[in-house]
This record gives C-alpha cells, sequence and structure tokens, in this order.
C-alpha cells in the first residue's frame, strides 16, 4: 500500500455504474517526507476520508475488495486514513529520506 | 484510475477477437495541472468518450470489467468522462503540483 | 494497452511449457512520437505480427486471454497491428508530445 | 519480489475491516547496493518481521496469498526475512550496481 | 516477460511457507545493450538457471502459473533462459538502443 493525501473531489456525470454512489478522491502519493512522488490520482473512499488528510490507499484487486465490488470498475481505493507514523529516526538519516520534521505535515 | 485526455484514436484490422467492435482511443495520461505524464496508451472506450475530452481510466481487471469483457485482451478503458476537477488550492501550493489555473486545460 | 514495435526475437530452448510453440517477440515500447519509451521487452505473439511492424500489446491476465491460456506464465502479449494512428495534432502540439511527422516511422 | 528494509510503522484507527490485527510496516524498498530506490510502501507482515531488518516482500495476489486472505484490501507483504544476500561480484562490477561493501548494512 | 541476468541468490529461513523448497535467485533487469535497467529483483526458479545465465522472467500471476503455485506468495518467477536474441540492427540503430556488441555479454 502506498501513503497519499486526499487534495481534492472529481465529478463525472458519466461513468462506469460500478463508481455511481462511490466518492471519487484525488489523492496525491506522497514519499516518507510527505512530499509528492508522481502524478495524483483518482480512487474511490471506503473509510470516510476527507480533503487534506493523510491516508492509505490500495491498488488493483485489494482496492475491489475494500469497495466491496470484485466486479467494479476500480483499480484504487482509500484503504485507511494514517493517525501516526512511527519511523526510525536513525534509519532515514542512513537513507536521507526524512530529517525529522516530517510530522509537522500531519495536521 | 488515472486523469487523461483522448488524443485519437487507432486502427488495427488485425487484432484479437475481443477487442473487435470496441473503439480504441488515444489517451494521454496527465499530472493535475493537466500536463503529460508518461507515454499515451491505448485503451477501450466503455462510457461514449471524443478526443479531446478529459477522462477517468483504470487498468487491469478493472478495465474488463468496465467492457463487461472478463477475458478480454483488454488492460486499459476509459471508465469516466469528467465534469470538474475540485482541488484544495493550499495543498497544491505546499505541493507545488497546481496554480490554480488548471481550469483553462478543462475545455 | 500501449504501442510498440516489434524488433527482434528471443530463442530459449529451456523454459516454461506453456511458452512452447509460442512465437516470443521483442518490441520495444513507443510514445505518441514513436520514440522509445522504457527497455525492450519479450512478449507472445497472438495476431501474426512480424519484426517492424507497430503493434498494441496488452499485460497481465489481457495477455493470457489473448493467447487462450489463462493458466500460463504469460504476462506481455501483441494484441493487434495497428494500420494507423489518428492524433489531435492542436492536442499534439499543446503537449508538446508530437510534430505531425509521426508518419514518418509508419512504415 | 523486491529487497527492503523496515523503517517504521504505521498507526490507523479507521481502516478496512481485513487489515484489523494486521501489523502494517513502512518497507523501503532497495537496490543491490542496499540504498533506497523509489518511496517507501505500507505493507502488511506475515513472517514476524521487526524495524531494522532487510526483508523480501511481494505486491499484488501474492501478498494476499502470504496474508491468507484473498479477498483482503492488501496490495504489499513482507515474505520473508533476509538472512544473506550471495551476489556474483564480477557482475556486479560489469553492471556498476554493487561495490562489495554490501554487508556493512546487512546488520 | 523481461530480460534479466541471475547475479545471485537469497538465503531466508524465515519466510512464506509457498517460498520453502524454492530457488530465490537475485536477478537484474536488462535493456536491449543487456545493460541494467532498474533495481535487482528476487524471483523463484522455475526452469533451471544458474547464476551468470540470461533469462526471461515474467511477473504476477504468470509467475505462480510458472511456479505452479497459483497459491503462492510468489509474483516474479525466471520462465526461460535465453539462448539467443535476434535483433533487426536497423531498428536498434534508428531508436539509439544497440550497437552490434550485445553478443559480448551474451556468454
Amino acid at each position: 500500500m502506498n501513503i497519499g493525501r486526499v487534495i481534492g473531489t472529481v465529478v463525472a456525470t458519466r461513468k462506469d455504474e460500478t463508481l455511481i454512489g462511490s466518492k471519487l478522491l484525488i489523492t496525491q502519493p506522497l514519499n516518507l517526507r510527505l512530499f509528492p512522488e508522481g502524478a495524483a490520482r483518482v480512487m474511490v473512499d471506503t473509510v470516510g476520508a476527507g480533503v487534506g488528510e493523510l491516508v492509505i490507499y490500495a491498488s488493483g484487486a485489494a482496492a475491489r475488495n475494500a469497495a466491496k465490488r470484485s466486479e467494479g470498475a476500480i483499480d484504487m481505493a482509500i484503504v485507511g486514513i494514517i493517525d501516526t507514523l512511527n519511523t526510525d529516526k536513525s534509519w532515514l538519516t542512513v537513507y536521507g529520506i526524512g530529517d525529522g520534521k516530517e510530522d509537522e505535515f500531519l495536521e
């Protein structure tokens, strides 16, 4: 699964029938610094996530499982809302992928 | 799912039988600035999309589900036509992935 | 699906039994300028494609469906031979992903 | 499968029911030099891995199989804990992807 | 499928039960110049491949099919050992992805 930030919504009147009634959220994939990693994606919300929240999302069949729609036109879904990320600061330093200030972005 | 722009069509006389009768559209994946992100793809249309439209597309089994062809030679399909993208301008600014002028490209 | 050019063949005497009897083609993924995009892949031919041809290929279960081998060791297959690509020149220009000279590479 | 280092944990109170009771580990994908390769991912632990350990992880259905949850909202899982990596130094040199000092990072 | 070079092995005492008894090989993905393309992966051998050999590998369900373990924690497997790569030199030149000296690396 990946870490992302919900940053918007999509309105699409014409869409696959299995997407009707689902909230379609624009989510920005993030790295451990909580900075963008690749392009934003559109995904189905399955846990009541809102704009601004830090989330876990899944792809493929895992997303359809979360949405309870194994036959759906869904390939990405939000499957959790992150309360806290507990990282080992020493490894973040070795790898140069964090600076201990990530928590500023958590709220 | 991903955001893309339909920018053309493909004609292929010799093709898998499960692709016969399907409209094969060339779609350019886009980021939130609505600028290209990676190479254009060929996908099946399932919602009546046309060249120039901004769409949502799905990959893998989700694409076959949308095309109602679980046994088909399909791995990408257009599953929605975007009316509006509602993004949180403050996050776009923090992330440097938008400038508030995205709407110019919507039509 | 993706656009690619068949540029060779692979001979592999020792291989999975589900690959025996299949033509294994080396295919270069291309962007809309018909220039290389990423590394060449090895795929099963299902439509009678030959070296030099511009093709559509699919990945995952779509490739196994095309090869009629749902239990096969296949994750990529050629599923169509491209006759023509009809692209909207104005979008190619906006996106900077084509220059109107793509047809030179079609034959 | 990929090589990664477990570098933290995620707490998510609201999450898909199939993730309840699973340990969600933040894992950094690594290359053969054991340096970061792409963004960290969130995955389910199925082998009793802990922070700091070098692991093998799998994606997609393989991850759900390891977690014994074929209907779960899981697309990545840790499936092994690495004791040793035995690499052919001559190829690492030819490819420029290792320097013989990888073992320093193993513990 | 992809082209790769087997460059080592992994020892993992604690691992998913479906991986027990399988040879876990470290394989470096290669481009047509037979130079590295992305990070090395860990995969199951299904054709008797050894360190130093040039191989074809598959991902996802294709890998589980090759390993005869549809319920396994496997997402990559070696499915063939390459004897020869026959490429069209003219296209390699057009695309700038080969120089006719690839054979030096074949043995």
